[in-house]
């Protein structure tokens, strides 16, 4: 099809200095956990969006010597001739497709705790952070802050030499400019500090030093929080955001502006999850830029709406759409739009998984997230299972292999993983039946779409939905009821997909113990599980919700059901609530959520029984309690817990048990047991994807639906395919 | 010179299957950070330990497929034919000093999150761990334990073909064998469950596999946990773990037994800190193994002491002294016991920094421990700065390049930094005077050693004290009064190292705040800093200690201060008191020891004023307050805190900070300032090295005192020189 004209103002190229962005598509940096560690994972990722129609693919955040590396594996280096030519890879794959490849380079001064190199940073002033554990600096003397200019432009040279397009400054994120330009950080009273332009001068030599080196051959871009949201340890408003604009665009020293706000305390704000904020959320901060930028200007705001665009373009809130997720979960974005197939975006949901992964002993906990990329693997995305699959798999979003074999496959349960399986199946040439117990497509994950703030996520299943509809090949059948083994068996399938989820147990087993707890049980009226609260289970007044799952679940019910007037208290052995949630940077607004509606919470102590009389009596106990330790009894056989230990008492009237979940695997098991019966039925095999294999996160169930539908015809499609490593090997080259 | 007589015991060589140890200096698996992702990193740092002595290296636990992936870059994998060669790389390595090399082989089962796989792995049940996020599994059927056992064994041939002579299963952690072995995961009724036999029926099955590989060419080991210790989740005792040797021995499937205590939930148990267990603490557990084990057994218990090493082999506790981190801090340990220079020793002190690295959002946060190698970074030891640096900068713990030209060096205070800079440089030959301010070496470390259980930190000076005594040309001056520029300038030294060392603030600053707490002020009698405590400024009844620092100095200065009668309340804005102790493995007894001794801890808030009258009123505020969300107010300019949001009040007699540390650098900028005196008084340069450059952990202070007196003599002796990395490089081999 043909692009709907309306959106040719998103279709016009715009020059960022000596070059030229053939669309107003903009991947601004973004991690990959791939960075140079894995030059094949990086490049083809970046590659793939390239084809997607993207005008830029910017590196992620990349470090410019090894005194500044990140507390990580897989972080993006720009250090020597190994990572030149390994970014040269990405830069060649990119412009295959006539993007543009920018670098985001960096030095992160006194947030770097160098655990690789285990150098020290020269910053304004020694500082210690709560945000980056052994994070070591010392104070700047003035030869130091040239040694520092010249680290970038020696890494300036190394970008030309890696083929790159655009070179980034980094200046968000607490950033070594920023650590300079902040008045919390710099209280300097030389050159290189107190007065604006003094706390300015840095960042600006730092340009002189890139552009000497870069002009005429690459645009040079500014990354700029526009307001780093003080946080309660005092980060400095951005009282000077707009006035660093307007003094670095006096001096003509960019390019190009990519604005964003927060800093590492709030990082949140920034790459917010969609339980707090929608699409476009930064634009009260960071719209007045263009007024002043007299060179074109980029922004971010989880942009997935081919019209938000459109409006953000025409509206003059930013020249450029910059995406970073919309652009992990829809590489072909610009391509869908351009080509009249906007119905086929598939949007971020904004759950973050992308980020989730890790961090440290936080100092204060909130939002101190480092994502999955900073654990050293690749990041993860719940609506593109492709993301950084691309190299190593051989996935492509947008292109499958031909079905090996003209058959049937039958696939039981719609939720992401079925729906996911369904759908590739169906690309694939498969003939498809995807049947549903339920009239609606969704499974559980319809419950949680319902949970507050989560509807975004339902995203999930109206993406997969609509591809499903598009397909002849796929046959979808809803309110099927349960299936039982002998429909299956006489069903005509070759192949059989069971997709059919988990449930959460009744009896507050899970991480924190294999057995039940004495006295709990979902089938009285004291005790729900959270599918009997959706179902409409009533509830006491006061209402116990029980933790050891540690993501949404028990923290989105003590939501709701304070927002329905119950008192809530939630009880965890964790030392916070939803600890998981301090990935995904939905922690800090969770736990200020928990304060503004009066949920209490019981921290580091769980239950050990329960008494139902009038009201329900919970037994708590402190993980940490006095006498627990162990090792002065070495002979075995004694009960877990002294006795005598004290245990509190918690009277609720109703207790919500998001304690564990279950596979819900009758079926498999009915089928298996007959699975003589299977060659007669001419049923080839029988495979578990999704929760149905192991309760796991929604981006790991499609992630499992999608690799069975890519290779149901292997040589064992219950076992993944190998996949390429890329790892030093000895005796051939493991770097410069 | 030569060994004494009465440690010929420890030398007798002793059969293990089919291979032959040359001593009783075993070191067991211990991880290095480098894993399979840094082959020359691993192979050297085994290396240096066979060239120093002893008699087997072992891998860290390896996993055998990548369905078994650890969360992590660079663990240990022998999955393909790049590992093969990466590991030969390291068998060949210490065979050239006869010593023998083993393999652990791993499966985590239901403990393996797969990151970078994504695959989910079967075991006993489907079970979730609070010790290993997103870790999923699920249910085996008879079919997957065969294909698992498979697993085992394709490893073994590629075990054999790296090159290994000991193979080992990793039975101890919580790995598969144990899931299988232990009634709280396995409780089948099916042949793989049930009875005793039926349990250990996978274990068994495994060693026959792998015997089956490499009988006759490798020993088998087994590596168990003979008592879990039962944690509060209910993890099993050990009451079937001598019972597992006795029917393992019987069937005669191994020719070494591996022996130590505890599992995941419970790991400083294993690895225990100095802090609250001293060497051979696992003895009671373990030493009844060998009366039943008819082959040589080997065990751990942080052995540093050749008399204690000896009195564990002659009294038939172990047959071989197994150790890791007594490897660590002295790779050349059984070379000095061989060559009579036991004074040599550099001993482990326990302090588990070489552990010290991340984890994940805990929900019991007890122990929640992974290493610094799972973060993907070479471990670290405080007492062996070399450890991991054999490859990457060439530097040898014993071997030292001599001096480029013959000069006086003045190192400026005696602690940590001062001592190894002093060390090194008198290694290489160069005249070095190393003055010290008091009349005693350490430095602040003196006081930390002094905390309770912190006594074998005192080593670190103890060593080097040792060694500087027996250098002719190193002198050590004590006493000397703080050192002025105009001493140092008219000293005649050549070049100049200040280890000046660093302070705590007084001003409640740190962390949480670059400026001063108002009302905090340690010239006050009601604060005081620990350098205050220690010198014995009085304290009230009730004090208050607030920690912004989150390691080690206010939890043990709480515990001295309970112990000496006060009534103590530790502050701190983080979820857990002394966060970074989950990353040494001491965090469970610290908490636990929090409880026995009743001091009060106050989580989640920090102090935003003080005010002194009668006593002191605190004002705490919840760092999630209600209302603390900034994004509703996107204009700059506002108070960093909402007025009006409630501040709890706090009231003591006397408030300890440990909030924060500054470095000790006036001598630096007097010398600095009067750099144009330098060259007449014939001064080359000044370096600062250890806390006097940034405040750090001791075994980064020392690193850094290590390589000022390594590249003293390099173009720029204030930064590191660059070092070897080992990285993929595009077009190079990437992978098998």
């Amino acid at each position: 099809m043909a692009r709907d004209p309306r959106y040719n103002p998103l279709f016009e190229p715009i020059a960022i200095g000596p070059k030229t962005l053939r669309n107003r598509f903009f991947q601004v940096p973004q991690c990959t956990g791939a960075g140079s560690g894995k030059p094949g994972a990086n490049a083809m990722h970046r590659e793939v969006k390239a084809e997607g129609g993207w005008a830029a693919l910017c590196t992620e955040s990349c470090m410019i010597h090894p005194e500044t590396d990140q507390p990580v594996a897989d972080v993006s280096t720009l250090y020597d001739e190994a990572d030149i030519i390994n970014h040269r890879h990405m830069t060649d794959s990119v412009h295959k497709w006539g993007a543009l490849a920018g670098v985001e380079l960096c030095h992160a001064g006194g947030l770097s705790n160098a655990l690789s190199s285990r150098a020290v940073s020269a910053t304004a002033h020694q500082f210690v952070t709560p945000w980056i554990p052994a994070a070591h600096s010392y104070e700047a003397e003035d030869g130091d802050f040239l040694r520092l200019i010249d680290l970038y432009r020696e890494a300036a040279k190394r970008a030309v030499q890696a083929g790159f397009d655009i070179v980034y400054v980094h200046g968000t994120h607490g950033a070594l400019p920023v650590q300079m330009l902040s008045p919390y950080h710099n209280r300097r009273t030389d050159r290189w500090g107190g007065s604006f332009e003094n706390r300015a001068r840095f960042w600006v030599e730092v340009l002189h030093a890139i552009r000497s080196v870069v002009d005429g051959q690459c645009a040079v871009a500014n990354r700029f929080s526009i307001d780093q949201l003080s946080g309660p340890e005092g980060v400095e408003t951005g009282e000077d955001g707009l006035r660093f604009v307007e003094y670095i665009t006096r001096l003509g020293l960019v390019d190009l502006w990519d604005v964003n706000i927060s800093s590492l305390h709030e990082w949140g704000e920034d790459a917010a999850p969609s339980r707090f904020q929608k699409s476009n959320h930064q634009a009260p901060w960071t719209r007045d830029v263009k007024s002043i930028a007299k060179v074109p200007v980029v922004g971010v705001g989880r942009f997935t709406d081919p019209d938000e665009m459109l409006r953000v373009v025409r509206s003059g809130q930013y020249d450029i759409v910059g995406c970073a997720r919309p652009s992990i979960a829809d590489p072909w974005l610009p391509r869908k739009i351009d080509e009249g197939r906007t119905d086929d975006i598939t949007e971020c949901i904004g759950c973050n998984q992308c980020i989730a992964r890790f961090e440290y002993g936080v100092p204060i906990g909130c939002n101190q997230c480092i994502a999955r990329f900073e654990y050293g693997v690749p990041i993860v995305c719940t609506q593109n299972p492709t993301a950084l699959e691309e190299y190593r798999r051989g996935w492509h979003p947008e292109r499958f292999a031909a079905r090996a074999q003209d058959e049937l496959v039958l696939v039981v349960g719609g939720g992401p993983a079925g729906l996911e399986a369904a759908r590739v199946l169906g690309k694939r040439g498969y003939r498809t039946h995807l049947i549903e117990a339920t009239t609606q497509l969704g499974g559980h994950l319809r419950n949680v779409a319902g949970l507050p703030g989560l509807s975004e996520w339902m995203r999930v299943v109206s993406a997969r939905e609509t591809q499903l509809r598009q397909m002849t090949n796929v046959e979808t059948m809803l309110g099927t009821g349960m299936a039982e083994a002998e429909d299956l068996l006489s069903y005509g399938a070759d192949r059989i997909v069971l997709a059919t989820g988990a449930s959460w147990v009744g009896d507050g087993s899970g991480s924190m113990g294999h057995a039940a707890i004495p006295g709990v049980d979902a089938a009285l009226s004291a005790f729900a599980t959270p599918e009997q609260v959706f179902a409409g289970k009533e509830l006491g007044k006061r209402v116990a919700v029980l933790d050891s799952d540690g993501y949404f679940m028990a923290v989105s019910l003590a939501e709701r059901l304070a927002d329905a007037g119950h008192d809530v208290t939630l009880i965890t052995a964790s030392d916070r609530v939803a600890p998981y949630t301090d990935f995904t940077l939905e922690a800090a607004n969770l736990r200020r959520m928990l304060r503004e509606k009066e949920i209490a919470s019981v921290t580091g102590h769980w239950v050990e029984g329960a008494h139902v009389a009038n009201d329900i009596q919970l037994r708590l106990f402190d993980v940490y309690r006095a006498g627990s330790r162990r090792t002065t009894t070495p002979k075995a056989g004694q009960a877990p817990r002294q006795p005598g230990t004290e245990a509190s008492l918690l009277s609720c009237d109703s207790v919500v048990l998001c304690t564990g979940r279950r596979s819900n695997n009758d079926l498999y098991r009915a089928l298996r047991s007959r699975a003589g019966e299977w060659e007669g039925a001419g049923l080839k095999d029988v495979y578990r994807t999704g929760d149905c294999l192991a309760p796991r996160y929604i981006a790991d169930v499609v992630f499992d639906g999608h690799r069975i539908g890519r290779e149901i015809d292997s040589a064992d499609p219950h076992h993944a395919l190998p996949f390429r490593r890329e790892q030093p090997v000895w005796g051939a080259m493991t770097g410069a």
